[in-house]
Parts: C-alpha cells; sequence; structure tokens
C-alpha cells in the first residue's frame, strides 16, 4: 500500500459556512467550482464527495467535470443534500408523504449524477431523520420509514452502491441512524447487497463507539463501504481537523482498516470554520501519512501477542513506538 | 390491567453497597436474607432477581426459597455474578480460556437455580467484557468471544430464556454489549430463540438513547424479554430512585411498553446508596403506580393523531395532562 | 406573587433560524417586527430581549418602540450581536484589536439602545470568545481579554447593567464564560456594581450544574440580575421549549429564586427550529404557571426540614406533590 | 528544569480496588507498606502521597517512615479519608454536626502527619461532599459549610498548607467543589493564605475544562499548589495511564506549567484496576519523561507568535513537532 494510498475530501470542506449565531457566515460565500479550486490546491487530494444540487449556482454536470480535471480530481461520491428547509421535520421520516417523494426524487437525480461520474456511491446522510421530544413520534413507524426509504432506493438502482452515515444527533436532537450497530441492524433488515455504512471516526467518537471497533463490525458484516476521519471532543460533532486531539484512537482506526485489508479512499470531513481550508487538509493529510508510515513499521506480531493477552500497556508501548517514531 | 401490575426488584436493591472510595461500604453488610426480609416490608413487591452465588454466607436454594416464602415473593430470575474478581478481565471474552470455562460453569449453575426456582430468565450482565484502552483488543475476536459464550448457554438450556442486559460503561471504560442496537445485532447473529433483552431504562438514558425507542426496537425484533427501570443524570449509571429526574421519558418509556402490550413485570434496579431502600423502593413504586393510572386516562388516540404529525408538542401536552392529573 | 409575575422572551424565539445544514432556513426570514407582532399572540408576554443590530431590514429605535407599543410589550434587554461574522474569532478577546474595538463600539451603541427604552441591561453574550483547538490560545492573556473588555463597558457606562450569559461551549468548542462560577470568578475581579449575570437553565444543565445551586451561588454574590429558562437533553445547548424534558428541576431552580425572594422577569430562551413559536412560547408559559401554582402550594417549612437532614426523597415527596397537583 | 524533575504518585496507585460489582476486589488487597514496596520498583519515583488513616493495618508514623526510607521515598501530602463510610453524607457538609466534628478531628490528625513528614500539604478530597438529587439539599447552606469547614482548618493550621482537589462528581452525583472555578471561587472567599488547589489533569478533563487553561488560571491567583496527571475518556474520572489517550492536552498542560515557571512535583493519580501498578507508572512517567524532552526543543518564541494570532493549526503544528519528535 506504500505510497498508493489516496485522499479525499467532502468538497463541503472547502465551502465557508453559516450556523445559528453568525448567520452571515464564517466567511463569504463559495460556489462549488470556487471550493474545487481550493480543494485543487490541496496537495494529495485525488478525490472528492459532491453535495447535489451543486451549491452557489446554477451548474452542469459538465460544468463541474470540466472543474475537476481541471484540478486532477475524480469523484468518490454524491451527498444529496436531505436536510435543507424542505425535509427539517425529516426525509424518509417526513410525516408528509409528498415530502418523502420529494426526497426520494432528489436522491434518484442525485444517483444519476454518480452514474454521470462514475463515482463509488450515493451517500445518504439523513440529518433530519429521526426526533426533538419525549413522545414527539411512534418510534416504529418512524425506524420503518427509514428503512423502507433506503430500502426501495437500494432496490431501484441495484447497480449503484448507498452508503448511510450515521451520527448520534445534529441538527435533530437524535438522529435515527445514531450508531455503528443501528445501522447494521437496518441494513441487514433491508437485505439487499448494495446498501453500506460511511463511517465518519468523529461520529463515532462522539456516539461513544470505539471507532476501531465500528469499523471492525462494518467489515465483519462486509458493509463498510466508505469512511472519513475528522476530529472532536467526544461531546459533539465538531469536525476539527483530523489528529490533533486523538491521534492514538485515530491510529487505533487505521491500524484495524488495514489488518482487515480494507482497501479505500481516506477520506477529510473536517469543517475549519476559522481555519483556512487547505492549510486544514494539509495540516491532516500531513499527520495521516504519519500514520500509513507508522503502520508500516509497526510490530503487528508483537501487538496481536499483546491484544491476545488484552496487556492495554504492552499494545499502547507498542503503537505508541510506531506512532511517535514515524 | 388495572390494578394487575406485578412489580419486581433486584434483591441488590436491598443490599448496602461499596466502592473504591468508601472500601468500608456504604453501611452494615448484608446477607442475601437480610436482603430479602427488607424487600418483604415494600408495599407492592411480587418478585425478585436473586445474585446468585447468594451473598453474605452459605445459603441452600432450599433455605432462600423459605425466605422468600416468608415474603410471598417469588422470583423472576437469577444474576449469576460474572464480573467479582476472577473475571476482572472479562467473563465469556476473558483471554484466558480457563476463566471462560469458569464463567460458563457459574452460568450453568445459575440455570439450574432458575429451574430450581421456576424463574423466567438467567440474567446475563457482563460487565466486565470489553476494553479500557485503545489497541487493548482485537474487536473482531471480543466480540465473537461475547456471542459465542452466549450462544453456548443457549443452545445448552434450550428450555430456559437468557437476557442480555446491556450498559455502555462501568466497570469496563467500554463494555461490549454497549446497546439496544449492538446487543439486537449480537441476538440475531447467535440466532437462537431464547436469548433475549433486558432494558434497563437508565442505560438507554446513559447511552444516549431514547428509553421508549430502544424498547419499541426490542419488541418488534421480539427480543424484548425483561426490563428494570430508575434513573439518572444522562451521564452515568446512577441508578437513581426511578422518576425523580426523568418523569416524561419514563411515561413515554412505559407507554411504548403498554401500546405494544407488552406483559411483564415492572421491575426496579435502584443503588439506593444513602437512602432507606425500602423507603427508595416504595417512592419508586408509587410514581409507578402514577404511571399506570396516567396510562388509563391517557388520550391514546389523540396522542397517535399527534405523533403521526411528528407534534411534538402536541403529543406532549397530551401526554403531560395524563400524568399530571394522575 | 401571585398574578403578577412577568413574563419575558427573547425576540429570537419568534425568528426563524439557519444551521451548518439547513443553509436556507427552517422557514421563511422574518425582520424583527414580524417577530414583535408574533410575540404579541402569545398570551402572557409582557417584554422582550432584542438583538441589536435589529434583523431583517433598517428599522428605527421609533419604528421598534411603535410596533412593540402596538402589541403591548416592553424591552427588557438589549443583545448586541457580538457573534456575527466579523467576530467568529472573538469579540473582546479577538486576536485583532480593530475588531476589539468594533465590538465594543457595537456593545456602546447597544447601551444607547437600552437607554432609549430604559430597558434593564445590555445582555453580553460572548459565544465566539474562547478556543477550539489545544495550544491555540494562550489562556491567561484571553481571560485578561474578557474581562478588560466587560470592565471597560460597565466603567464608561456606570448608569447601565451589564449582564453576562455563559454557556459552555458553541458557537467555540469552548466558550471563556463557561460557567457560573468561573463568570463569578470574573465578575468579582471586575470589581465593579453594575455587571451581573444572565443565567439560562439550560446552559446550566449542559455544563453539568445544577440550575438551582447555580442560582442561589448568583444570588448569593449579589450578581443574579437576569434568568431565562428552556430545555435539553444535558448535553448540548437545545433551548427546547422548558419544562418538556426537565420539569424537576426546573422547579427547583424557580423555588431558589422564590426563596430568595429573587424579583424579576421568568424569561424564555427557546429556539423552536421546527415548532410553531407561539405555540412554543404558550406552552412554556404554560408550564410556568403551573410552577407558579406549585410554589404557593408547596409546604416550605416541612421541604426545608428534609433538606436540613439532606433527605433527598422526603424532600422530593414534597416537591413532587406541589407540582403535580398544582 | 533538565533531568531534575521529581515525580510523584499517590500510593493508592500501588493498592488493590474495589468496586460496587468485583466487591472482592481487583486483587488480593495491600497494606500501605506493601504498596510502598511497589512504589520503590518505580524508575523514577520520589515522593507519595499517602491516604491516612494507613490502609491496610495499624502502622505508626515511624513504621511508614522506614518503609519509605527503605525505598528511597518522601511524602509530599496526606490525604486524610474524609470519603469512607462514616463520612458518605458528607464530611464538611455533612447534615450532622458530630459527623463534622469527626471530619475536623480526621483532618487534624493527618495535618500532624504532615508535620511529622515535613510534606507540603493536606490534601482534601471532599467526595462525599454534594448532593445525588434535585431538591436535596439547600445549596446555599451546603456550600457555605464547605468554605467554613475548610477555613477552620486553615485558620487553626496557619503552618499547613491545604490543597482542594476538585471533581465534577463520583461518589456523590455532583460534588460541590466542582470545577477549578468554583473552588477558587470559594478559596477566595475563604482568604487565607495558606488553601490552595491541587489540579488533577483527568478531573479538569472530565469536567470539561481545558486542564491548560484550568492550571493557567489558578496560577493566576496563586492558588496551584499541587497537581497530578491521568488520562480518561472526558466522560468519567477513568484514572487511567496518563498520555495513553490524551497526549496533546496533556503536553499543553505541561506546556503551562514551564511557561509560568511552575516549579512542583508532576504526580501520578492513576488506579490501574486491571494494569500491574508498576508498569502503569513506568510507562506515565516514560510518557512524561517525554514530554520533559519535547519542553526542552519546544519552539516558544514561534507558539507564542502563533497563539497570539489564536493560529490553532499553526500552533499546533510547532507542538507536534516537539512531542512527536521528542
Amino acid at each position: 500500500m506504500n505510497g498508493k494510498q489516496r485522499y479525499g475530501a467532502g468538497i463541503w470542506h472547502f465551502a465557508t459556512y453559516v450556523d445559528r449565531y453568525a448567520t452571515d457566515g464564517y466567511g463569504e460565500p463559495r460556489t462549488i467550482v470556487d471550493a474545487i479550486k481550493l480543494a485543487g490546491q490541496v496537495g494529495d487530494l485525488s478525490v472528492v464527495d459532491l453535495n447535489w444540487p451543486y451549491f452557489g449556482g446554477q451548474f452542469s454536470n459538465e460544468q463541474i467535470k470540466a472543474a475537476l480535471d481541471e484540478q486532477g480530481l475524480e469523484v468518490i461520491g454524491i451527498t444529496p443534500e436531505i436536510y435543507t428547509r424542505k425535509f427539517v421535520k425529516g426525509s424518509f421520516t417526513n410525516p408528509d408523504p409528498g415530502i418523502r417523494r420529494e426526497a426520494h426524487q432528489l436522491i434518484t437525480e442525485a444517483a444519476d449524477v454518480v452514474r454521470y461520474f462514475g463515482a463509488d456511491y450515493v451517500k445518504l446522510w439523513p440529518g433530519q431523520d429521526g426526533w426533538d421530544y419525549p413522545f414527539q413520534v411512534d418510534h416504529g413507524v418512524l425506524w420503518k420509514a427509514s428503512l423502507d426509504g433506503v430500502g426501495r432506493l437500494a432496490s431501484e438502482n441495484p447497480d449503484l452502491k448507498f452508503v448511510i452515515e450515521y451520527k448520534p444527533r445534529e441538527p435533530r436532537v437524535h438522529m435515527s441512524f445514531d450508531s455503528v450497530a443501528r445501522t447494521l441492524l437496518g441494513i441487514e433488515k433491508i437485505g439487499l447487497p448494495n446498501v453500506g455504512i460511511l463511517l465518519d471516526f468523529g461520529h463515532a467518537l462522539f456516539g461513544g463507539e470505539s471507532p476501531a471497533d465500528a469499523a471492525q463490525l462494518a467489515i465483519d458484516y462486509g458493509r463498510l463501504f466508505g469512511m472519513d476521519v475528522n476530529d472532536n471532543l467526544r461531546g459533539w460533532d465538531d469536525d476539527m481537523v483530523a489528529g490533533t486531539v486523538h491521534p492514538i484512537e485515530l491510529f487505533e482506526f487505521f491500524y484495524t482498516l488495514r489488518r482487515n485489508n480494507w482497501q479505500g479512499v481516506w477520506q477529510l470531513d473536517q469543517f475549519p470554520f476559522r481555519e483556512d481550508s487547505i492549510e486544514a487538509a494539509n495540516t491532516a493529510i500531513a499527520f495521516l501519512k504519519k500514520v500509513e508510515r507508522a503502520l508500516d513499521v509497526l510490530d503487528v506480531d508483537a501487538l496481536q501477542q499483546a491484544q491476545s493477552r488484552h496487556d492495554a500497556l504492552g499494545a499502547l508501548k507498542i503503537a505508541q513506538a510506531a506512532l511517535y517514531s514515524a
């Protein structure tokens, strides 16, 4: 794998943001084409995940492709925006069947964009599907609607992969696809081969999971279709720069991927609200390359011996030696 | 269901406790027979869950039965203590196969105690099965060991039910059976009819779940074999008196059980470290009886109408009216 | 106090919101005049806290006053928006002295608006003052800048009160004024009589405080200048409708205010993202009126007796009896 | 400071533990003399903090001194056990004045032990002082009792230092001395020069503080009298081995100490429940020595430049370079 690891990023990494306080934004608005140009300036970026519809203006697929070509970037996935105003009460689970149809339609269009680019998957992040208050919903009905919505798309588009990115919460107080286990449970219920998980390291951390354990579980079910990384303080989806707060657990996460011979792009899902987005990407990738080197020198046999004894300090000594010297 | 709801408690509710600071305990040590006598003084308790081996002395099943009979108590389940010194590195997942065998043996003996009492289930709470540090374990191996251990017991004892009580953590920094979804995923993998979940309201709350949603999910899989309640501040398994902090979510939890026509004992899993254990039980049961009455007067049709619109405030108004007036 | 309790709300309660996902907003944009009209439709609202500059258009103080008069509303405080794009790296603590001056200027203008309306205070919510990453700031310098900034305003405007609304975090990963104790420590250091605290119930809950304890502490320092309420799940500033999740602690909070004979407006700081804002206010106020009645019937002597013994269950029984019967 | 940094540990690091599940303990009970012998086997330990009364048997000060001398260890502080059975409802804040007197007496005796050993301080960790339930206590009375209790000891023993070790919670659901700011506020109210803080890195992390910021604040008030380190997952006081999970924030913490020229022992407060206690100490100290070397090579001028701009990524790059290469 030496030297061949490909890196990617959600294109929103290079956008600017708003939140409920800085409603005028953390910077000048950018179009998706602006963002692509910035992405092109990152040292080692090969692929991007694109929001759809394209933000900041009217752009054709051809125009986006030209912009990407100019930067030497390919598309790994398309993220339909099923969490905007129309969908604030849910996409798959919206109480209004008309809105559920609109969500379906939007994702179906996104599927065509995936085909256009020859990308790997449609990424589903149903951040508005869930609940806020006790007693608000019939939980059985809600969960069934989530599975029905995803299942219908997957069966209508058997040529494509659909990946679900789970998260405990935000913007809903509780998201239906909240954890790796819940998502796998749903995927098994759907029972189709083309539905998988996109595992976000920070979402796992936020949810109290071990990201390495979450990855192993998804792999054991044959459902780890994608991943991205970032960092946070474990209490919120801060989308900080990867490696800045939890380097050890990030290393364990990538170790788990390599141990399972998981081939795939190492992606970034960062929101550099107040940082330069190029520098934020470069900083993260520099750390990921350090992780790559560390994996190359890690004494895997000794580590596995220690793990077979559940010898935490022995295992950590081996891991630290590899990471800190790399 | 009026007037017929049965109440239960873990017998440890009537024990005293130690922790890592008050190593001399929060009160004089009690035997399980002492605890049974205290349990008998609670107004509305019909059944208890017994730790096994019996604590505080050498007691035969017959002696325990006599003590229970005297108090008019029956046994709902037996909880083998697979989390004591011998098992601090795990029961099902212990790196030492000899210890794994001892855990198996202990639980097998507990199964006989279940048979002796004609109880409902063996309760498995593998609180020492999990990990503390990054890199400590091979997560795939660990999880498989958990499922193998439970599965073997279930297949060897097809006449009995085994219930798994999940919890996010404590005493391990992370417990393998950490959530309702993870536990259901494991149970489905085991694939036997006699393995289910004992859902602890406080564990769900602690894990960031909606207890009502967790109950619905377990019911939808036909795996809700038992339940108990308590309360906490959502950040730890405080095992406080039920209803004292989160009455609304507790009411939603019981509403979900009734909506699904779930029949079963309403149990307490409280640790009244500094409170009188009889008063703690009576206080909780008084609140649960209020919940029962509230369920009787709840306008279910109107509530479901509101839920079909995801109308949080409308639904809550109906729920509050029932609870506060009951 | 019967029947005379005044109720208030932040005017943003009646706005619509954006966040980083629903960038097109949770509803049609509203001007502050729109919001005032909605506020006027709430049953029992007497006063509002106004963002400044006025949002949604160019409005003179006179226009706003006319709109308020039409709805029978008065102004309790003015909240200068020191957390918008210009200030995303801080207001008082911005590394750029020019921006710090702009923050000072903006707040100074807000002080004049307070004078115009004869309001009670300038509300300072320095949500962008803090840090995100380890090593990002010199913590001593940062904290000093916070105190210098607030202190200068208070000394320049001795005729006015300044209230600081603390919160653990958001939008910064960590806010400098993060807790009641930290804020009091800063206020004591500033040493001026016209700086106090606006205590947000939900911020206290989110920060792991007992809101009642936080109120008592601020009162004991003579610094509780204002308060508002809402609810959340203790892990984020959800700004949900007051009383919907944590009714008991909300009751204890108001009990503490009354015990100390704290006179002041009971305000709402709610963000009804997906709810009708009038209904959200009415629902909260209906619960607060229940709390008022409960305080009238609460057996305070018996409660204090129980508290003198730290008798949790005894005290709760008395409190529950008052709240649930009110 | 090269090569001269002294290391210490709480002697309980070398004890075994019980908790509410493994009531038979995580290993064979040890006496304090056993623990001292183990401590002596750690490579670089110079001082220990001793529980008092001495655990595991009847030992005179002279016996303990002999055991320490044999291992080349000195005493930095004495920790009176004001959190055992007698004090489960509080030491300074116990509702029973007789128990409050016993706490006072116990600590007064501990003060004599400090004098006997020429140690630095009496350490107060009032882990049972606080509350569990809403409405349980009168918060004003409780806090005043805490300050009165500490203040009386400090004024009766002006020749000694008293350090308060704050923690958010455990074993109480909420501890009165819960944060650095609350503790400083109390210390300022007490107003005596010989009361300070012992800052536990993990308690700060658990409480949502930046440990570096907490240290800076305590130093700015002249109250950082001691410190110890460990690690956790930010949601509980796990007392894991220092540096194993959060190396960056640990480095920032020590950077803050050195920047302020804080001289003092670097102590460990770890609870190696399932690990070898000598190895746990050695692993932590090996990491702390790495931190020492990193501080020696850190480009402080460049770091401060970056911090003056709040340039998180620039600052982290400098910090990471020093830590990872050290």
